[in-house]
């Protein structure tokens, strides 16, 4: 039985109405995979892969940007997409440790698939973002391989279009304020010029302490009762990987990512000094050809004036918000290392919490 | 009779000790002054000064850095901060079009002190931050001129140690959530290494949505009742001013001013498109002399191993919030140009609204 | 009899053709207009107005970009520019004093044309840009006054095809590499799809060690005679204004200003300390309207893949230091404050060593 | 017989004094090891280490900073030194696909010598520049393997005093200006408050066009005869390695990191759209424990008001070009795969040329 998501209870986050699936594959086009490495051995962590589309994301760029909440944090290939407002692979999340076998992963994929690459046609530049999840993961075992990468980014061709949440892929190991965390996603509608289009946003929790989580307002973390054997009191970090199918600039697109820290904040985060916090956003609305064919191209842009941005702002912060509270809500009970154990999020309790304190 | 800052009603935000007036001024040495213009012929806006000491600046400048969450904003002088990490002047606050003329008054008053400034001793660079009050006030008519940031600098020189909050100085005709914003302040205490430090916070509010209002987690904003004749939607902005005493390195203030966007998130603000929302911080526990007398000087910072830095960045967070709210309880129903009105906040409905929520 | 300029002796910068007046107004639609203050109590300074095109800037905005070798300066309006990525005013330059008489004449000038400014159409953001010439100029006396700019702005609509280069509008009391410095311009045709474009630069010069000038690679700084009271040894900024009609993003724009210190290096400059290098670029083919009539808006950018990004990388390299030693032939000997002589450099000399030393 | 430097013909860049080597060793404690991959099937590649000390550098870590001049690179582990402004591992270069080994290698020999990394002591960033070599060498091959990294560093600590330069280490595949480059070094003196620092470049060069190359202002790239098979005319990348014993700040050594591009000029660069021109500056002269025993540090910087700044600027703009052009004099004509040749700088030529420009 599939645990539920937070709308699942009957609550929502904002008035904006979500995707069918509110999650970020209600975006066309963008898939999700991944390879979940939980053993006896210590191993508990993994790989999740994200596709902006389906098709050779070298040679049909997605336009991108990113921001830096806090930058404890060793996420790769930013410097690229910050210079270009391009993405040409897919984003890819994973431990710490395991971001250079990550990335040889993907580069060995993408390889595979155009013989251009490192060869006649340049360079690709690879995303790989990620959290430390040494507390259930040997991590220093370097258990993750180019191997598991590829494997992730295979399973979301194939089975891509519903995002498994939770201790799954990447989030195998990881752990918010102070219960399991792992993957969450969410998405909302925005309708303009006759035709409806998604912001959808997926993340990997890694942060926060107990005390401080705070769900629609209420500040819970003070409420919950304590786990026999609590998590340790530890920084974090999260990924939030911000995708559209409307057709923003860079420019717009990273005036997006600055938006995911109101929606973090009102999670009860504060950005911890030892966090790496860290935000990607694409729209497969605007693709850049590798070969482009002439020398002054089309781009589409939102226009700025006017309410549709701001609503943007507004998905941003809410599906950020939902996201984080579904990866808490559909997290199970996970035991790594040393037989560490980290409890799901009670949602039983939480919701009862919600519901004395709900008014409205 | 004053009006009632939040804390007043016995709630707080967060758990950090407040400074003892609850103000930036609790750093020794910062002073605030206001300069209200509110006359009959649509004059409805003026000026506030934030002195980092009451030395001269420009001889002794303190450590300082800058954040932009969004910047449909005006504020000017922040290019030389960021470069130097240093402020040498009042930090000054007015409505957008007034700028040029603060700037001008602030550059006069610096001169008069100063012989070698603009001569042989370089320039001065000034900071000045705005919000756009041209719903209350007739801000095409320029009316606030040169003499009236000298004589809010001089305010804040003579009796700068209690900051007036609300409807006053540069918030005199500032909206936000659809009530009477302005001028609010908070502050917190940080101990460590056997001394007592503070952090303190200084708003202009001048930002969101009637009923996107947060106070502690309660969407108040959905369920206040309308005024007859209610603000219009507007975007708007925010100023955040943070000080400390606490010797920090321009780096580390920098990652301060980045938590603001945490606290702004709280109470239910989105950063809308037309929003300049704008930080500064400083700290008067390092100063750099405009001469130095050696080469190779020193300087302090706070170790960013541990926990310091984070509490740091709570106090920025509690800080941020909890001087938005004060500026909106303490600001008082205000008439503008055209008869126009906007309503102080109803804080007692607004108590009761967190009374009934409070379960803890 | 008019002075010549770098090319007119023979020299050229590069192997770009250069547009047909060889000046930032090749680019259709742009004009340049001056003020000058030069007069026997110590004015020894002025105004200068870019406009990017003759419309009405705040109703038909171009796209735009900025960035900041060294931060030693005061320009203002760059906040919104890199937020937005569009400019929507004249594009002024004055002395460093002088830029809050600047920004408020000019704002005077676009109320004065639009009613909705300030008022139901929102604020508008002014750029005005400067350097420090209180070596010649009584930079303490305020002597430039709003009405200045507005009559430099109306120069630059009636007669502002033709630029004026050297000791003129802002240009008047700048000294450049110990010498005579001020306005300089230079262009380049960028052919493409069929189709001419220009990209054009226009600098005010300010900076620069007598011995460190460096023509075409020859450091003739090392041995041109001094002067009988040469000028003191200062630092001193650069503004540099580019602009093209090539259909750019303000990401793209954002990637010229970055070459502007490559041209800048050329001559000789170190970005001193104490420099306010500062670059602002525009593309009037790219304009974005102040009332978008649409939601999803075409904009236009130019391929980066291939060859045209990096020729107009070059073109901003060669404008700029074309223009750089335009603005140093072309100005005079200038008598200021206290009979302090500021003389031309020396062409006949600096022609000569060139000659010499030039073997292909 | 070793190739000639730039400086053994006689001449010189700039006027400041070199250090003993004019190497970036000429700071106490920073170390250079190679590991070079030369073979048949089509390896031509490298490793190569920089230590910024000799000591623990995750324990001990130095003050840094980092600009990026153009992002179409793929170096890593940016994003923290920008937040914390420390480095704590050696910082390494090679290939572009052979970064993840690089990391994965690196991340290797840290775990190896302190047991806290990765698990009680938290993460570590290891910082990883790249240049594309692969019309030269396999690039798709994978051949740098993890091992190589930690022989790198271990070279770089047994005999990294004297910096072995050219086509050697992650030079050996590089190609500059059509010609054989490489890995290049310089270093300058300075002095202040009676004691003696140093400044020292280190470059990887992999950029230019052939007839671009300008030397000591002369532009030898026009003028000196291409060899019988030309290299083909690609953007390409150069990464700017930048160390002092000067006790900067972050904020310091990011100035500096910005003049580099102004020494990169000189050379004839115009950092091509498809260049990923990187600088990475530390000082090993302000130190920063991962554990620090108290909370408010002392910290050094160097005077910003007065010549110290503006001499460190104009050390690195010198030792930036002329790194570059040792890397020209001293790499030596190389065989790739599929028998490719580049060749090295006719030395002789070159000298010849300035010679008979030389007028001074």
């Amino acid at each position: 039985m599939p645990k539920k998501r937070l709308r699942d209870y009957g609550f929502t986050v904002g008035q904006l109405p979500p995707g069918r699936k509110n999650s970020i594959t209600d975006i066309p086009g963008v898939r999700v995979g991944h390879v979940t490495l939980h053993k006896e051995n210590g191993q508990c962590t993994g790989v999740t892969a994200i596709l902006p589309h389906t098709g050779n994301l070298f040679r049909e760029k997605v336009v991108a940007a990113t921001h830096v909440i806090n930058g404890f944090g060793k996420t790769t290939g930013l410097i690229q997409v910050n210079e270009l407002g391009t993405i040409e692979s897919p984003i890819m999340l994973t431990n710490t440790f395991s971001v250079p076998a990550v990335t040889e992963g993907t580069l060995r994929y993408l390889m595979a698939g155009d013989e251009g690459i490192g060869d006649g046609a340049g360079s690709v530049n690879i995303v790989v973002g990620e959290c430390n999840d040494s507390y259930l993961n040997d991590m220093r075992g370097l258990h993750v391989s180019p191997e598991h990468a590829i494997e992730a980014i295979q399973q979301a061709g194939q089975n891509g279009e519903n995002v498994i949440e939770g201790n799954v892929g990447a989030g195998t190991g990881m752990i918010c304020f102070g219960w399991k965390g792992g993957i969450g996603t969410s998405s909302r509608q925005i309708s303009t010029d006759h035709q409806m289009y998604h912001i959808g946003t997926l993340v990997l929790t890694n942060f926060g302490k107990r005390e401080d989580l705070t769900i629609l307002g209420v500040p819970v973390g003070q409420h919950l009762p304590s786990p026999d054997v609590p998590a340790p009191a530890r920084d974090g970090s999260i990924m939030i990987i911000i995708g559209t199918d409307l057709p923003m600039t860079a420019g717009q697109l990273q005036r997006l990512c600055k938006r995911a820290a109101l929606g973090l904040a009102k999670t009860g985060a504060i950005a911890h000094h030892g966090s790496g916090d860290i935000i990607i956003a694409f729209s497969n609305g605007n693709r850049v050809p590798h070969s482009p064919d002439k020398d002054i191209r089309d781009l589409r842009s939102i226009a700025e004036d006017g309410p549709l941005v701001s609503e943007c702002f507004r998905a941003v912060i809410d599906t950020t918000e939902e996201a984080i509270l579904n990866s808490l809500f559909t997290a199970e009970t996970t035991c790594g290392r040393f037989n560490r154990i980290i409890y799901a999020l009670p949602a039983d309790q939480v919701i009862q919490l919600l519901q004395e304190c709900k008014i409205w």
